[in-house]
């Protein structure tokens, strides 16, 4: 089985990270393949950020349909472009929120998100409106770092998450932490260790979710909503964007 | 005083008839605009070619700024890129669909949407739930016609909407009838004489709001999740895509 | 095109002031005609006086039609009697209150109302829930001033609104704020200054949006709820209520 | 305890009818006090009306305060009034209309709410969302019934009401039935014996539930919401609405 | 008139107290009938207590209904088994939370729940959710005393009850207030008298309005949802649960 | 990794038919071990079954952490006993209803759910409520067959599930379906294949959930509201049920 875990955004380090922690988590037999796009954004802090990742979501799995790949996992907080994913494929399309919100709703009674940078607070709001997931949300927090500054400075990093996941837990009256943000795996064993409630990754969780639903051969449904696009020129610089797709 | 409609497609032909229509409901003293993207798909029925658009609707914004423009309208069923269109300025910007909603809950007690081909009546209920307008919309409904086909049949197309109208009002207890496409404004008027209900056509209501909005001096809120995008590198075709946005 | 401003409360040095500052936004051609009830409560902060309030509001409509009025907004928070008024007349009828929330989601993420005085909440919330605008409203916030003390101290009302608007962009996350009370016009240009945020008056925004569904000759549906009213004999003090509406 | 039972309408008749029966179902010790306004409308079938009958209301509490009842229920379906109702007494007032809704939700499942004529469905719907029932109720029924006639075609009434309800069975997953207007109490035996589920009508279940209130020594919340009425004067018609009563 | 009083919990000092507070409050002619499992939890606080205890619930229905009782009030707060009840009778069966919920949505326009221990909110928040009380309830607050703690303490308890109150009526808006734990009906007098706001005990709520329904005749539907459940062997120590009840 | 699938009732068959099909799908080295509690009921077909097997549930997973389970699935649709059985484990419990639902809305816009029998509709509407899967689901429908026989009459059952899915795509705009009771497993291929869209068993994805859940050593929270029971006895046939749990 290949999953492919799509980082939208261009920067190629945390894509490297991905492959790397996510092989770890991923059962026998599944090999993980972790792509980003050639070209776009080097993270998504906004709606139009979100709007160019969301053509090179779109890239990776035409590319991974020709590739064989069996199932996607969306990594970034937003679940960028999973719409449009969902329709120029028939193999299970996850996206990292989504899986998160998830996975807490099974685990706890209530959870807090912790996203960043705190503009992007709409964009968890949307999709826990979209996912049927807002009531299950005790709040949405978030921390005033830029994505980019996430590598360089792991302890402040993981004090900022720290210290607002202590917050949440007293003032939200949560029961479990969702990291509103890809590339942070590595936080969730000292957060859930000085917490002592589910910390929740959604990048490997999905990853689970999507090797679930390949193993029992379910796919993206192909009637109306997410049938394969019709067959229209597009122009310009999207002239190829769908070539060779399945549909 | 100038607005400028954004087709977020590429069919110019619909762009000049929107440009003639809409100068015609127009407040003395505003001069329309109407543009398309150059590059993108003639068309919006899917969700790809929803991401697709929404670049163009960026440009076309962006554009827009350094041409002076004073508010925006986005001519597309499903309000194409309208989160990423609101960062990349502080004038207003008013999604057809939004306002084609907000109109009619002012008019009537519940309305139906009668959009096409029926794929995306997916859009219609995102945009419904997003604005909080899905209690006041009885039902989407939807007629299986292509949109590139709607300017070719205009009396199939007249007779289809008319059929599934009077559906609408037996069927649904609804009290309007909401167009779901642009391109349809002249079938406004046959349809409110045999239907004796208002139909709504978003694309000029959304001109009359956004010509009102700028009467007010009201723009998008530039405080957090409209805030202009971060300054970063964009790369490969989108390299050149906020080139002189005001943010 | 002749508007009608309702004050549906009996302060005259009101009824004026609006007619001078809404005539200053209207569109070249349109006559703003501001009125209210001969009879009725000087101000509305409860549910006795809004009951007592639409009564004024319905009769203003009736009389309106007769004078060839084209479409009316209703200057009150909490938009006092407007299923009746709708009922009365196929002229459009705009909330002040409702179009203040249209506008204020069409121009940012969230919004906060300052209402007043404290015991009237439950008014907004209601319209917010009727409109289906909850969700997009963080909060409710209230001054304890009594509404007829407005005109008296602007300088106390201007401090106490800028005081809490600077609270809910603090505490709520707010990204614009609607004034929750008609009569605060003169506020919009200092708070918006102050703030940086949209500042929205439900009473302009209604004057340009029932302009803009009159030129598109867009009225009250007359299918079913909003139907003239059955003619069945009012008595008393409500005989002539009806006499000469259209129905 | 004297309870009031006020039909917001001016047919006298219906009130005297509405007397004689409620005295038959209260306890031991309750005495019923059926009134009506003596000027308005002789039914409620419309928004219109609807203001107008709810300044009855006001007179008959107002009124009721001074002669010393300790609970009021309100009798028209939509509940004439109820938030101003409730602004002049801290006696308890019960409508009919959440009474029957309260009601049939701990005793089925979901219901259907049969009602007349069919312009007020949106009567029904509003007290629905207000009350929170929107979720148990399957579905607004409505008969092309005048209120009027109910008094005169018994059999017509109750054979119309027959059919609507076993559509309801059939079509809606219902359990219950709701009569969806006043003065239908003598449908419920024959209904509930044909249709074999509960038949509720809202009149004698809110006697009962202002009984218990009464009983407990609950009544209306005098603070902030619906707290007595702040003291202005209310001129013209309105002058003496008010007058004596006791906040 | 029989009603039972169903402690689920198997505390009989509780029950003896609740059988003579209730009969003080039971209309003349109604026996009160206070009982309670033989075996099971001595305080329902967890979701295991709770299951435990349905089955006794379920015990004491079907008990009731062979010795004739009319009508059951469920009396712990998260109404205990309720539906499983429902299905063993067609006397109506009342739970304390949804009653005191609807009478507290009558009384006033928002109330906080008081409940104990802490970990059980989630059980207020599904019946909230499950009555459609969710947004009339401002606040669900947790008073840190075991449930088993409260026979003895009383002082403290009322202190402790005093003092969150205080809190809602501050922080929450709220205009009432409902004690979240049957055996506080002693609280009722003390509390509303010294916070001026209505106290709402679902108890006693439950059994005037379980009255109130067998005057008027109406029981639990026997349509689908809580039809009769169907004759299957249960076995081991539920062998005889449903021994001679009606269905 | 062990897993557990408790079948809540006590046919056994059905739990060894469970057990073979679900290690098929289990990822190596999962060991599945499918149990059911030894007193009960034979099915779940209403509420008071629902309480009888909630217990048993309770009591297998009190034994499963003494016998080291890693993780388990409830496998009754409604999902039995859930709440109860996350209080006394820290390992992740499933419902398959729950999983069901999370898998059908990643997979499709809306889905449809074939229950059985008709009375159990409200178990499924309680879990798509509690969930928030409501909106995401079109309708929930079922077939007139008793638990019981569908291992006899495996044609007709096909056929059935058959019918009423192919109506559920024409007439709810369904995309996928999920079949609303465990023990159809069997179903899902032909089902798919004569579909043409994802069909659902809950069991094998909440088998696969919990798989992902144990392998990213996700547990459930112990904070609050699943916090292990507090330390009382329990008495009479319940005496025992908690022995030497964790908590």
């Amino acid at each position: 089985m290949r999953v492919r875990l799509i980082n939208p955004n261009t920067t190629q380090s945390f894509t490297r990270t991905l492959q790397t922690i996510a092989q770890g988590f991923a059962a026998d037999g599944t090999i993980v393949d972790a792509t980003s796009p050639v070209m776009g954004t080097p993270s998504v802090e906004s709606h139009v950020e979100e709007a160019v990742a969301a053509i090179g979501v779109i890239e990776q799995v035409v590319a991974g349909d020709k590739a064989g790949i069996d199932g996607y996992v969306i990594c970034c907080f937003g679940d960028t472009g999973i719409a449009a994913a969902r329709e120029v494929t028939n193999a299970p399309v996850v996206g990292m929120t989504e899986a998160a919100f998830f996975a807490a709703s099974m685990l706890a009674a209530s959870f807090s998100v912790i996203t960043l940078p705190p503009r992007t607070r709409i964009h968890s709001e949307r999709v826990l409106r979209e996912t049927g997931m807002a009531e299950r949300c005790a709040r949405v927090r978030a921390i005033d770092i830029p994505v980019l500054d996430l590598a360089d400075e792991d302890e402040a990093v993981e004090a900022a998450f720290l210290d607002e996941a202590r917050r949440a837990l007293a003032e939200d009256h949560s029961e479990a932490i969702v990291l509103g943000c890809a590339g942070l795996t590595h936080l969730v064993e000292p957060l859930s260790r000085h917490l002592g409630v589910p910390v929740i990754d959604g990048v490997m969780v999905g990853l689970k979710m999507v090797e679930g639903l390949v193993t029992l051969r379910l796919g993206t449904s192909k009637r109306s909503s997410f049938a394969y696009p019709p067959a229209k020129g597009l122009t310009g610089v999207f002239a190829h964007l769908l070539d060779g797709h399945k549909g």
